[in-house]
């Protein structure tokens, strides 16, 4: 791990990530996006408990990170899809690692 | 990674992981054990902003699931440590994977 104890560099680098991905809805609303594409509705659906306001709030937030993107379709009424980018993407391992500890540890 | 997106284990691990470490004030908890063994005076100073309420219950939390152990010596007053588990210390790998996104995706 790259984990250097006392370095401000590390602790900068978490805090940041943190600050993008650190609550728990975030996390399951990227897993639910790792699937594919998906609608506001599908994803409320699949969010057992997450409230409208809490849902378009991080989806906003992980889309002006670049994280997410958001794609308005010009019908009536308008549908919206949300997918991952690359950053996105790039965060897989974290949810590997996740579930690697959970497999190993908590077993 | 060990997705297997339409898999029930992969999200039952990662929601129990989520439910023991899910909050961004616990991968900061953790974060701060790593460095070595921590009084609860110290946690507090070193974690801005959380309330001693917040604190206590998610050591209290991280200690019902054996990620952490509590020690208290008999001294007057009591003096109270928090120390990582080797099941805490198993997540470390998440919290490299966590500084890698940040220092590849956000600079």
């Amino acid at each position: 791990m790259e984990k250097c104890c006392t370095c401000e560099k590390c602790n900068a680098a978490l805090k940041e990530t943190l600050s993008i991905i650190g609550s728990k809805w975030t996390f399951l609303i990227l897993w639910n996006l790792y699937e594919g594409t998906k609608q506001f509705s599908q994803l409320q659906k699949s969010l057992q408990g997450i409230s409208p306001k809490t849902l378009s709030l991080r989806l906003h937030e992980l889309e002006a990170k670049g994280v997410i993107i958001k794609t308005v379709y010009p019908e009536v009424p308008p549908r919206v899809e949300y997918s991952m980018t690359d950053k996105g993407n790039n965060l897989k391992d974290i949810f590997g690692e996740l579930i690697k500890w959970s497999n190993n540890c908590l077993k």
